[in-house]
Formats: C-alpha cells, structure tokens, sequence
C-alpha cells in the first residue's frame, strides 16, 4: 500500500472473532478503535460542550455536510478556520458527504450520472452537487476524514436499482479521489449494494479498482441500517468487512445500537456513528445496564437511586432517577444535558471495554457475555 | 441584636454611597456581599450544571417555592435530602415564599388575612396556603435562606390596598417567625409598601416590632419592578434600605438588571435575584460591555470576533458571533448554555467588581464609570 498521511496500524486481533484493535492517525490526533463517533449534525453535538466531549473520552465527532452546507454554509466555516475552529473541538472530526441525507429527502432529489440536484429542507432554495462540488465543500468544512459522494439505495429496493447506485457510487468514489488532494483530509470511499451480497462484494471490487491506482485511506459501509431487518445486515455485513483491506479502517456508517455495534466488531467493524445516543436523551430516555430506561415511567417518580448504579458517570454519581425525570418532565434544557451525557458515556465506555477485550484476546467472550445482560434484551 | 445562626459583617462602606460590603455565613459556605443569585426555578439554573454554575464563581442561587411545591413537590424533595442534594448544589440556596408567583396568577388567587388560595398553573388543582403551611414547605425544600410569606401589590395599586397588604405582610411576617424554628435555614421578612414611601417605613416598623422579640435574619425588599418606572423606584429605595438595620442583609427581590443593580448597591442593598441574564440569554441576546447583542441580527452572520472582546468567559475565549448566531437561528441547545454562562458571567463579574471598588472606596467611582459606558445606555 502507498504511503499516507493517515497511517492506520491494527494492533491486536481477537483469536475466535474477527475483531480487530486499531490505531489511525489524523492531524487532530489519534483514533483507537473501535471507535464510536457523537453526531454533531450542525457543529455541535446537541447540548454537549465540547470539554464535556473530551471529559466523556469522545475521540472524534461526526458532522454533516448537508446541514452545514445549508447552514450555515461551509464558505462561512471555512473564513472561520475550518469546522475545528468554528465549533471549538481540537481533536479528530469526520464529515460524511450528504448521500444519506439526500436519499433521506428522495422527493425533491433527481439523481444522474453527473451528480445530484436537489432543494434546502430549509428554504426550497436549488442546489446542485458533482463529486467535485461535493469535495470542495468538505475541503471547506476542513474535517480530518471526508466521505465520498455515494448513492444510497432504501429497503426494501430492486435489485437494478442497487446495481445502477453500486456503479454510480464507485464512478463517483474515482472522481472523488481525483478531486480530493488536501493532504490533511483522509478520504473514505463508500461501499453500497443494500442486502445483495454479490452487489456488495461486486461494490468493492470497484472501489478497490480505483484503490489500486490512488489509495482511499478508509472504507465506510454505506446502506444499511435503512429499515431492513437486523438479521438481513448481518447476513451481508461480515463478507463485506472480510473483503475490505485489511490494513484500512472500516467504517460502519449510521449504526448506534449497543448490541448491533458490538455484533459489528466481531465481524471486524472499526467505526461507528449514530444520533441514537443524543436523540434517545432528548427524549428522555436512558441506556443503562439494565437496558433502556423511559424516565418518563412513573415509577420513577420518588427513584432516589442513580440513573444506572453500575455507572460512573457525572450523571450517575451526581442525580437521581426521580431528579432526571422531574428535569424530562419540566422540558428542562438540563434533561437533554444530563442524559446525552450518560448516554454518550454508555456508548463511549462500551467500546472502551470492547478495545480492552480485543487487546486480551477475550473480545468472543465479552460478547456473549453482552449478549446474555439484561441490557442486551432491550437493544 | 441577638445571637444567631447567619452572622452577617459589612466589612466596608463606601465614603461616597451607602454601598457596604459584607459577608454572610450560611450551612452552605459565606457569601460575599454585594451578591447576584442566579435563578433556579424549578431545582435547576435552565441550561447550566453546578459545576458550571461554581466556575462561574455563582455563591448562592435561588429557587422558586411555587414552582416545586407544584412539581416535583416539596416532600419528594425532602425525602431526597433537601434542595441542595436534590439538585446536586452544595453551596447556599434561597428559596422565595411563592407570594411574587401567586401575585402574578390573580385570576385564580383569594387572599385573606389568614392565606392564600390559589388554583395550580400545571393542573388547576386547588391549593391553600397560611404562612405556617409556607414555612413548613420551606423547611421541606431546605434551602440556606427561606423568605416569609408575603403579599405583592401591583403597580399602578391604590394606597389602600397597598396599606391592607403592608399590614397583612406584617402579621405574616410574625406568624412566619414563629412558625420557622429551624437552625440551620434563616428567615427574611419582606418590605412591602408600593411606590408609597410612608408605606414603606410603615411596613419596615411593623417588621421591626416582630424582630424586636424574634429576629430576622435578614430583609427582603418586595413589591418593586413590578411594571413602576424605574426613577419611581429609586425615589424610595434610598430611604427603605436606609431604614433597615444596619448589620442584617439587604435583599431587592427581582432585580437583574445592571444599570439598577449597581444604583441599587449605591444606596445599600446587599443582594439581588432575577431571572433576566438566563431568559435573555433563551432568546439569543448577550450581555456585553457594548450593551446588548441580539445574535438573531444579520450583521453578525460573519462576525468572527468574541461575543464581548472585554469578556474572559469560556463562551468569549471559545466561540465567535458567527459561530453563536448559527447556533441561535437553528435552535440548538448549545445556544442558551453559551449564552446563558456569558450572561451569568457579566452579572456575576460585575458584582465582583463592585464589590472590590467598594473595599477599596471608591465605588462611586465605578458606578459612575458605568453609567457613563456605552453598556449603560442600553439597560
């Protein structure tokens, strides 16, 4: 493999899964993985301070190019200095390239060879991106790894329609490559093929084609966690990760769900992202090691116990159940607060403890020992 | 005076005002004096963690009685250890009586000399409330300081309903003194008295009776900033804190905002509360040593400097206009928990100023200097 300026080296490998430990340099700093990423769809990651990012050991943050470009717009972010600057975050961030979320908005999207068309979920207003288009904008937001361009097929989806996204998404990943040459910016390439397993292996086939000639530093897997049945992922998912070089981080796009992120670590998955976390807190609900937990539920009301008495966080060594649900039930801002942060620290603590396996060759059996938890029945 | 629990020093008087420092020793720690007290409604200062709350040097916040006893109730939080455990705040707490609430629901309230009936803002429920029932839901919150149970007129009021309400606050007053008994929570009478400065020192003697056999800790002055101009204010204010004993604490209930606070400290008021820098803050408006910023204004769409280039908060040494208009016009909680920690710092550091031109005497001086800033123009 050429040289890059993202070097990732896979530390240590579990003996009965194919879990792997990894460490990938960016210019903002180094990544363990597996790694879960905090969304922070609009230079924030919802009610979280960038300290209080850094104090739950998040490593890197995702961001999203759509929203940004929208609002408020990446000319702007980058006059500011870039994303880091803008948002007050000096570590790693990762800006996906807006596939997903113009396939989120199919009405108003008209796809072609070239690129895609489509309008604000803001104001209506047109907009057009190519490959290249979308390379400068993510060269403006200025994350340490960007996303190509890619086309994202639902579920369920005919099998043509993925075959045409498969080929449109590999032509776009060689004009990707070739427009993006900011050295600081590693660039992923994105694999497609929804649930077809030939797609997927057939997906890759072309993404490394262009690999061979100019080396993606990373290869997201695009696709899935689109509606389709867990099972169906999984029948797909560990081919996919086998078939991808094994010397590149892996990058399982959109997946936040405890139990599926661990699943997706045996089958060799490095990355994750997902608003699960921060979305669930918003709504007032926990992850805990008893499983989820609706604060709304009255019988929380007089709960003088801790979110989760097997948790360390400033949430759980600080409130009580009845405090949290009194904060859900007022709207208060601090609700939102205090549960994005326990549950980001759920998350960020699980892969913690899932790194430490891999390194003692015990991941299998940590595992299944998730798998049998209480908490593994709720997710 | 007699012994008591809350020993309160003024340490300093300005040679040119009546503006004294002071220090009160409370369960909770000493507070500095003159104090602003960030409000804490419902058990929580919206958007910002104790921690937060401690960096920015707050020394006491205050909590609304109305609001708990209603949600999450007054017995939860005594089961819970009180206030302070509830919330996770361990420095001193005021909490206000509820006659400042109940004045501002008068559709639903009926007032006698022997209490309140009220009509609950989250249910309708029906509630009745004598000053011993008060003080005992005081006592179940637990705060440092507990405000008798008082009754507020509105301004414009005629004199005659004023004077009904000085002599029921009066009476109240005495029932509350002998209601609360308990060591570790001081009880502050309340002024009442209108715009009428006779009423006024008719509501400070009948106070000062009460005291005479059983001492309060300390005097709230109420019924003001409640729609009078505010030179209406002032042409009383002098004589009232005046008026009151030397050696106990001056507390003007309600107030927040700068330019009154600083003349309020001038005549010699001791401490102040008012939900004004967090709501501001809700809506998008900074503080700033230029006045005020309305963020939602396109001129700072691309301003990269600091909300108040003046100011050393971690929102000014952190973020951008720019980067906080964006995070205002897309309603991200980040915005209020920025604003709000800049807000809090501009009252909480000016206070801090004040008080060290007090010790060093000359803060007739400062108060000029400020009333003489752009700041001053604007609030």
């Amino acid at each position: 493999m050429p040289e890059t300026h993202f070097p990732f080296t896979v530390e240590a490998a579990d003996a009965a899964s194919a879990a792997r430990l990894g460490r990938l340099s960016t210019p903002h700093g180094e990544i363990r993985t597996p790694v879960f990423m905090p969304v922070g769809t609009l230079a924030t990651v919802k009610g979280i301070l960038p300290e209080q990012l850094e104090e739950l050991g998040a490593q890197i943050i995702l961001s999203n190019t759509y929203h940004l470009y929208l609002r408020p717009g990446s000319e702007l972010i980058e006059e500011a200095g870039g994303l880091h600057r803008f948002m007050n975050w000096d570590h790693p961030i990762l800006t996906d390239s807006g596939g997903f979320q113009l396939f989120s908005l199919a009405d108003t999207l008209k796809i072609d060879d070239e690129g895609v068309s489509f309008a604000s979920i803001l104001d209506g207003s047109k907009h057009r991106w190519t490959p290249e288009d979308n390379m400068r904008v993510q060269n403006q937001l200025g994350a340490d790894i960007i996303m190509q361009l890619d086309q994202c097929t639902p579920y369920p989806c005919e099998r043509a329609v993925v075959q045409t996204a498969v080929e449109r998404s590999a032509a776009w990943a060689r004009r990707c490559r070739q427009a993006q040459r900011n050295p600081r910016q590693a660039l992923f390439a994105i694999v497609q093929g929804g649930v077809f397993g030939d797609l997927r292996l057939e997906s890759i086939e072309r993404l490394l084609e262009v690999d061979a000639e100019s080396p993606f530093e990373g290869f997201g897997i695009g696709g899935y966690s689109v509606g389709e049945p867990h099972e169906l992922m999984f029948e797909t998912l560990g081919s996919v990760a086998n078939a991808l070089p094994h010397g590149r981080p892996r990058y399982l796009m959109g997946v936040g769900n405890p139990s599926t992120l661990l699943a997706a670590i045996a089958v060799g998955v490095d990355m994750f992202d997902c608003v699960l976390p921060t979305r669930t807190a918003r709504m007032g609900t926990a992850f805990t090691s008893e499983g989820k937990l609706n604060l709304r539920n009255a019988r929380f009301a007089r709960d003088l116990t801790p979110l989760d008495p097997a948790c360390t966080c400033p949430t759980c060594t600080g409130y009580t159940r009845a405090y949290l649900r009194h904060l859900v039930l007022s709207k208060e801002i601090l609700s939102s607060v205090l549960l994005s942060i326990h549950n980001l620290h759920f998350l960020l603590d699980l892969m913690a403890r899932a790194r430490q396996a891999i390194r003692e060759g015990t991941y299998a059996a940590f595992l299944q020992a998730w798998q049998s938890s209480p908490a593994a029945q709720d997710f």
